[in-house]
């Protein structure tokens, strides 16, 4: 039976807007679903720019104000794609008019704001989740399912680091297209929000709940040049963030993330160490898991390099052959999966808002303890 | 300016078939170019198959006679991914019906047979082209054009290998489907035409000609029970095939190839050593390009690890950020985007029937050299 | 010229008792020196157990009261090889009688013992060296080169670790013989003073003093079986410990050890991020450095890995040819090498007890952090 | 109780009889054995070369004329340690004077000699060995062990390779002192005898016998300046090498080595594919044995890396804790010890001289074929 057609509203254009409408395109080709995403819509500002968008990537209509968009009778789902100081009205609006929503990570720029969100999209129950990609690399799944396996066991400690060098020169401005990264107002934090909110999700969606931290946070340029205003001006974001913390379940956490460690490009990695095994994952090679397995005979015991890249690993009968890896966008492919299973049943796709609440709590007490040199109860 | 349009029909639905079309549906929502490919219709002898497999993916209209697809006033090009035995057949009327061609490689069951398919496409002066798809793995094509820089200097060794573990079992049977790759009837030869072809390719593309070769053919298994006669039968392939060369520039060659190497899947690996330096790449990791430069500070001398995830690599500017990777799927798309540069200007696109003819050559005097232990010369 | 003997007196006969005479024994057929150590005499309370010893090794004499082994006119200088709570009192001898001293790590049980130390052997004058093994493997050795030449520029972060996972099993007892150093008592501290303390002392060597830190410590097997008592005891050693910091260059600290890493023997880890380019180094392949260097042409920048075997490499044109490894023990041959070249004339070899007291004082603070989970000034 | 003396008499005292001595004086201090190596004399035509290395080492006495040495009564071993073209003439001597004998490899210039000198040893009855001294390295005696215990099942495939770069600039000299290996009438070949010998006799250890070859020999330059002659003379060696092979249990075999190969200190790798597993090893970290066992369950095969420095792994109980390595020397120490083990009680230690004539018979096989281009029956 052919799938249902599910109309996609998309706010925003930039990176993030390529890589789930390149979701939304392919999804089908590989998966059977029971809906299918139709390009409805495409939103920005400036008309130009949202017309070549469209064009480009065979959006049928195009809106320069949120706000009509959501309102459209033939939108079925709202993607948003914008600045984060900008989700929160969005999301609420798209609620109150009973839009399901994807919307780009960190929530919101607070735990309030968050808070606001999800209970707007559960009182309006609204399927809703947030683009926290990562958990849908299948290394990743693959870690989440030999975890809840309980192959690992006691776990007693989780560390994850996301480190950049792009940031280094001191020449770069802030504010504006590309660089709202840099601008507080615009991103609410640095790395924080940006990449270690990506290491925290991942973080308790394998090891559970995190009860307290205590951080660093630094900047280290501490004046650029901002695209708004023209002039040179304070630097409001972390350009570096550590924090230490503990589990729940009793475990120990180390976080790491930055825009200063030249020679990576985007290194995320994660490391668990249980009682029975061990696993760790490095974003640069995306593919692999490695696994190191305490019950394998003494003295054959080794890390084993899994490429998972096998019908019987995570969303791979779909693809290719033993040994042919799929990349990046892939895992925005499988998040639009899991998405429409769910929303053709009305069932959430993790994360949820609710879900990606958690995370913004840690990064609001990472924040605050960074200020104050205190640990925080979460 | 919109493309235009460009007829594509296809002829075969299996693994080749999904990844060539995925090539002709992604490429202009990435690269701009001046043609768009249209799938227009899809070819099996078995309208069921090949129906499922249009409305899979977006295939307009089906076929069971690849001759009427050939003679279809509405396509453009012709896309050839049956296995070997049928490929000159289907080729010669592409070439006397004036239609582009896209074949799968290898180019043909032997070298007569590549001979005339050459001289059909290039007296019919239509353009074509042989999808030896790994030229167009970023970091392949970059080693290329290190190479052209004169990074290397004169070049002393070449080896690669291609190795795989998939027909260990006794038990899987040869012949039909998915296991014509087994049937010497179908594809003429083992590992030699399937695996060895594009070690080959890369090599001949990197390196130039090849003058002679020795080698070693060997048949692990010999006899299988074949699926179309229902019956145990004598196996016609090389399961491993292995040979020694000198290129024309005076360097010596190693190759190998496999479905023997346990532990691995799809271990494609090059490396080239030159007076000034060396360059290594594994399909398991697709991404990375490993450089030795003898120019380099004498105690800092080490091979560098470079991901090839950067806007100023080969093709890379268009898809994400650095340290994101791309997949195997990503070649294809490479190979359609040269193919529509130059078929919008009448241009060859490499690898041609004639430069995979090249390639026939030395896989024929392998497989000669394998029977009767002697050099050959190309 | 032969080397003048220098009589060597060792208190202790453990692994490190094992891992330092090995040194003494293999420096000179190695290195041209001033000094030839002489295996003296070697002190244990067993008189059963020393003698054993120096039988295997080859010392010539025994004591089993290292008050009259300090004493001895015979002796120049005495190796301190046992628990850490012996080591001042030993010391203090030591200097008392004007013996050099070569002290086995961490200096003291706290920052108070080792005060005293210090200013005990610089009242006397005594030649003094604290057995930080491991800025004398060569690659170590070779990236404090690359840093004082100015090859990293500001550095912006500091990350190590010291991962084992040899304690996690509850059943393994404390106290006594080879388990003295999960012993508080005898130890003082668990991973801190015995791994983490390796980690700082590289640290502050590479990058300079720790102004201030915050750390969480934690004890995951709570009671063990005491050798010494026979009965079940609470354990006062820290297991794990992890610590923030920043360095009074400005750059941000990360540091973490561990006994309940499943997978890690002894995987201490070290990086360190710059302006200009970046390092590490892994024990596990100790003979590797990793460097990325941003003034490498853009598109063929990548991490190098630097075999660090050849002779122009610190330490290694004594040894074998390039691509020959050496190990582990080889860093206290290179210790004992630059001890004599110091004691010849008088001079310090580095870490001296000075030294050695700096990474005391960070490891008390980082106790005391873990404790009132407060941040710690230096 | 003491062990008993074991008398050496070495002769040469360059790279290899600095490697063999350090065997003979460190095996005592680590494993328990009934012999221990005396360092009585050393032998060279330089009286003053030979007294530096013999004061620098400890050997008591010296000769300038290898016939006394072998004829002195003190004397019950001898090291053989001189260009390949000696090793007849002195091994005969050392037969007819009753010594044991220790010859460095490859035995002898070729089968005609080394055939003789089984003959000698095994009409005199003398313990002999033969220097392939990376049997010894534990990962490499691990691999071993694992073949026997049968873990890789029926093996399909054995390829190895033994690849540097130090003869690529044509301003280097041939003969004479170090440069010997590359003058054929004092080393016989080139990279077939120094570096394949080694690739050889581990296969035939690890494989089993070769039944036929076929080979490719190359001598990139032609010309050398002649450190013995002043004159550019001809240069006679293989500069690389590569064959294929077939070995009598049905595997194929591919090996290669060369100067040429940039980038490649002394990268001696071999990989070895059975049916149930495949295991490999590289001398650039060879403290590492990668195995992949297809035993593991399917979803978590992966390749292991084993970091071969536990106590269960081969000769490691003896040497430090898990997760420290050991370098390229101790191979030799590990010789050492199992020639001792075997001379106390008579017993041979492997490679025997009748061993290593199998490796000479394949070399002798190689460099004919890589002349007359046609396949040799071993």
């Amino acid at each position: 039976m052919a799938p249902k057609a599910l109309n996609i509203g998309m706010i925003g254009y930039g990176f993030m807007g390529r890589a789930h409408t390149n979701g939304y395109k392919r999804v089908n080709d590989f998966f059977d679903l029971p809906l299918r995403p139709v390009l409805k819509a495409a939103c920005a500002r400036s008309a130009e720019k949202i017309q070549a968008f469209a064009d480009q990537w065979g959006y049928e209509s195009i809106e320069t104000d949120w706000r009509k968009l959501v309102e459209r009778k033939d939108i079925d789902a709202v993607d948003i794609c914008v600045p984060n100081n900008l989700h929160k009205e969005i999301a609420l609006a798209c609620a109150a008019n009973g839009k399901m929503i994807l919307c780009e990570k960190p929530l919101a720029m607070n735990v309030a704001e968050g808070e606001e969100m999800c209970q707007a999209v559960e009182k309006a129950k609204v399927v809703n989740t947030v683009w926290y990609n990562y958990r849908r690399v299948p290394a990743v799944t693959m870690a989440k399912q030999l975890i809840d396996e309980g192959r690992l066991g006691k776990i007693f400690h989780y560390r994850a680091n996301f480190l950049q060098d792009w940031t280094i020169s001191e020449d770069l401005p802030q504010g504006g297209n590309a660089l709202w990264r840099l601008d507080v107002e615009a991103a609410g934090s640095g790395v924080t929000g940006d990449l270690l909110a990506h290491c925290i999700d991942t973080a308790v969606w394998l090891n559970g709940k995190v009860s307290d931290v205590t951080a660093v946070t630094e900047t280290f340029v501490k004046e650029r040049m901002h695209n708004l205003t023209g002039k040179k001006e304070k630097v409001g974001i972390d350009d570096a963030c550590a924090f230490l913390c503990h589990f729940q379940n009793g475990s120990l956490g180390l976080f790491e993330s930055t825009r200063y460690a030249r020679g990576h490009k985007a290194l995320y990695t994660f490391e668990i160490n249980g009682e029975h095994g061990s696993l760790k994952w490095d974003l640069h090679d995306l593919h692999r898991l490695e696994f190191f397995d305490y019950k394998d005979e003494g003295k054959l015991r080794g890390w084993r390099s899994i490429h998972v890249t096998d019908g019987e690993h995570p969303y791979m009968n779909k693809w290719w052959v033993p040994g042919l890896q799929i990349g990046y966008e892939h895992s925005f492919v499988h998040h639009v999966r899991d998405f429409l299973e769910g929303a053709a049943k009305g069932e959430p796709c993790g994360p949820t808002f609710r879900d990606a609440l958690e995370t913004q709590k840690i990064c609001d007490a990472v924040l605050a303890s960074g200020k104050d040199r205190s640990w925080k109860t979460i």
